[in-house]
């Protein structure tokens, strides 16, 4: 589940504008112009003027963060840039907590994609359909429209593609478990919100029914939440809110059966965050009267019961009457049957270098929670880090040798930098006196079993970047600026001095900038882990989080909206239609 | 369909006040306790201080116009009332056509029957389920709940009345044309509404996928309306305007393609409004391009095509992508079968006498659009009229006898005014010397046939209710100041002079007060019939419309949400997402 996307378009535009981008450049100016399968495009091919190539067709699966920044961010004017995607509109999914007990609607978070489109001078074309099958090997995207029922065939086609960037997200992921996908509620989509919100609502009814026993009126109002990540506890966070602050007036005589449980199989809830945070959430949690199952994990989930298995207790079973599953992200099917086809088929996203192409694929980009970059280890390239650094060949490197090529290493392999930085040393020269021992400067240098001591453990820090909107919405936007200078970065490459070739990467390669992020625990109360670790928790985060959330709604009217149910909300209470 | 719903409150409340309810209320006194059937209402038996005997119970089926404004204005405290529906919201109809295109948001126009009751201090219970039969004989209703699948046993339960009111409304009536209930669309919920908003915007998605040929893009983007009544052609003036406003900007390759026709039996549109106003509306859809096929029968719907039949010109076929059928009001399935337990099998609705009283059923009155008050005739009661007007015996009536006596037959007989008020008589001497010729008046005498001859077409006026909110919300208000006054008005019966028997009747029939009808027809211009047969159209009228409906909401949350929309709507227009 995406989380707390917020400085998206700061952060974004705050990066280092050098990206390197040489190999996919260099594929790109190679591929050719592609069959022109339906009737629009094929409209435009012939309009264009004898002589003059076609514009590049760039596909772009997919309108969520990744996607849907990519395409806000694109130059049109010099590709011709097709969207699919099953969802006509962008979701602020950092807000689909609150949609599931009416704090938000969901029509304030979603964007209609054409508007985006429109916005740009309404060159890009977008299709509403599901991508089922990607056939790199002839540049083609099979398509299927899922709408109504009364369409001429079975409402598939074909897309060809230049250049494809794969942004399709990920679903929830089920870990196998038996009764899952039949008995649980998901919170990835905005009709997942819906569904939930009608769920609770239909439960609280349910428990008032005339001729249920107290068992079953407890049962029925037993809300339970699988996993302790940020969606799940904002989630329990939200229901509780719901239940205290309007539901208990509409529904007196049951408010007392209503309880909220949170199974969360490691040791603590929100592990993501800071200790303090996690410590702080438990308790608010224990006031609350919301219950921590931490240690615990869902074997089984049946119409009535869920079965939970504990390290020391065993297996234990407890009837719910609704339950939220929210434990983190799967693969879609359309990535793993991509990923077989490329001899990926092992991994559990799609794997891509640091300009975010897919490995083992010519002109294949992915972006957001379908792909993980796999970031370059420096042992892997060791010997050639040598090599490169050792300019005169002498077998062994001298600090200078060093320090003139440590700017291009630590672009490379950002986890130098990082290193160096978490052991607080100011230079690569205490990294090697901390390996050799104390000597001068000066009479410093280094053979290649010395420099590989030296590095040992700096890849230790490679870490997968998170699942969140705001990785996605980054690398979208550092993908479209890469496609948009790809011209210009031929002339002039903006990235770090190639450690294999001769010459510079066209462009940097991708770097993610965290800005931070929320937990909204309820009663206006919200934590926050800000850049260098500062802590911040309260009703003034709360506060915070309201302005900064609205700051980054995707437009105008969703600003607007949203700031307006928030308003409601304060005046009037949420609403419990079931509708 | 219910529409134009403005003026209720104040419409119920200008009623005059003395209605008549002796024999309901003679049963009433009769009737008995009851068994208690469910946990909740056991305990309360318990709790009374024995030798009080429990409030009576009375069962409210619907929480539609109807249900919701007799549950607004029962008290409470006297009566123990317990609400049942299958929606636990109350929904303002008239608005659902502004939902169908996002002019207005389903959540602004309903509101929480639970919040209602609780305004009202709670003593009433509400139960979210489906009454699926009727047991007058016992004084039970069997329901069902559906919510949810693990419901222990099937979710059926049995609720004991002493009185019910049923106001279950109508559902749409297909006249059982082949293909409706698959291939169309109905308005009269709120989820069609949602429905139909997402149907329009698959039918623009899937006209824009690429291998689709010119015929079957137009073929989709043909929305047929069928029916020329006042939802019909809101919605159609909804949809032309959705298009024009925001949708063409959006999907601007397919905007020519697009088609409006309305389908309509009659040889005009609006045929219940002022003829002005059928001309203005079918004047101003030629302006907008909405096809107007009047005179056309429609005779089967297959997915893709409408057949319809016309006298002049035989059978024809038109492809399409999205019906809406709104041709009127058919009867629910449990009304149907309880029609048929009382022997009224072969009508089209409940029929209920003066007070709202089922006919040959005791203790059950029927409001809104499930029932129709059938007023009696003068013909059916001309000899009893006499009779009771010759107070001295003397087989004629003197003009002064018939004075003495024509309030009380007035107010039974509302036809007998209405009458003399069309034919623009003063008095009822001008009736007498219309038929007789002129005499004069003290010495004017009638014998019984003479009387027949002076009355005998005053019944010509009687006419049924319009199925529309306005009826159904002066009926439930109506029925609940009865319930209310049901003591006093056993010491001082408010009614007229009963005809057969002695005393008076104990309250004023229902006596419908018609305040004018509204027909929004697109681009910010409303027609309005008010009463006296003004009429009003253009922008003005659209303001008119506005504030009404605006002052008409039921809570100041859904007053605030709608005109809220409306602002929305007029800076940021519609949103188009698939949602």
């Amino acid at each position: 589940m995406r989380f707390a996307a917020f400085f998206l378009d700061g952060a974004a535009r705050a990066y280092r504008h050098r990206p390197t981008f040489s190999k996919l450049v260099l594929v790109f100016a190679a591929s050719g112009g592609g069959l022109v399968a339906y009737a629009d495009a094929r409209a435009e091919v012939a309009a264009e003027s004898p002589g003059v190539a076609p514009k590049k067709k760039v596909v772009v699966l997919g309108t969520g963060w990744a996607g849907t920044t990519f395409v806000k961010n694109i130059d049109s004017s010099s590709y011709d840039v097709q969207v699919i995607s099953p969802r006509n509109y962008f979701a602020f999914t950092p807000l689909l907590p609150s949609v599931t007990c009416g704090t938000v609607e969901p029509r304030s978070i979603v964007e209609p994609i054409r508007k985006i489109i429109t916005k740009k001078g309404g060159e890009i074309k977008f299709w509403e359909a599901e991508c089922f099958k990607i056939d790199p090997e002839n540049k083609k995207v099979y398509c299927r429209s899922d709408i109504g029922t009364n369409l001429e065939g079975n409402g598939e086609f074909l897309v060809d593609y230049d250049y494809l960037v794969i942004a399709v997200g990920a679903r929830a992921n089920t870990f196998n478990t038996p009764g899952v996908v039949e008995h649980c509620h998901f919170l990835k989509e905005v009709e997942d919100a819906q569904k939930i919100r009608r769920s609770v609502m239909d439960c609280f009814e349910r428990a008032t029914l005339p001729d249920l026993d107290e068992e079953e009126r407890k049962r029925t109002l037993h809300f339970v939440v699988v996993g302790g990540g940020p969606t799940g506890v904002e989630f329990a966070a939200e229901l509780h809110d719901f239940v205290s602050e309007d539901l208990a007036k509409l529904y007196p005589t049951i408010q007392d059966l209503v309880k909220i449980t949170v199974i969360e199989h490691g040791e603590h809830i929100l592990t993501m965050f800071d200790k303090r945070i996690s410590k702080f959430a438990e308790e608010k949690f224990q006031r609350d009267g919301i219950e921590l199952k931490t240690g615990f994990k869902v074997v089984k989930v049946s119409d009535k019961t869920i079965t939970m298995e504990n390290a020391l207790h065993g297996e234990s079973s407890v009837p719910y009457g609704m339950a939220v599953w929210s434990t983190g992200i799967g693969t879609r099917p359309v990535i793993l049957d991509f990923m077989k086809q490329i001899g990926q088929g092992n991994r559990r996203a799609l794997a891509t270098d640091e300009w975010l192409r897919v490995r083992e694929c010519e002109n294949v980009c992915a972006i957001g929670d379908c792909a993980t970059m796999s970031q370059r280890k420096v042992m892997e390239d060791i010997m050639e880090i040598f090599r490169f650094a050792d300019k005169d060949n002498s077998g062994t490197l001298t600090v200078k040798e060093i320090q003139d090529v440590l700017e291009d290493i630590c672009i490379r392999y950002p986890q130098v930098e990082l290193y160096l930085k978490n052991k607080q040393m100011s230079d690569i020269v205490d990294l090697i006196k901390a390996s050799k021992g104390d000597v001068k400067k000066e009479a410093l240098e280094l053979n290649i079993e010395e420099f590989k001591n030296a590095l040992a453990n700096v890849d230790s820090l490679v870490k997968n970047l998170p699942a969140t909107a705001q990785v996605a919405a980054q690398q979208g936007n550092y993908l479209a600026r890469c496609f948009n200078r790809m011209k210009d970065s031929e002339e002039k490459p903006e990235g770090p001095q190639r450690i294999t070739k001769m010459g510079r990467h066209r462009f940097l390669p991708f770097s993610y900038k965290h800005f931070g992020q929320f937990a909204p625990l309820g009663g206006e109360q919200t934590a926050a882990q800000l850049p260098g670790d500062w802590i911040s928790i309260g009703h003034s985060t709360q506060w915070l989080w309201y302005s900064i959330y609205a700051s980054k709604q995707v437009s105008w009217r969703t600003r607007a909206l949203v700031i307006s149910d928030w308003t409601r909300r304060f005046i009037f209470g949420r609403d419990s239609s079931r509708i």
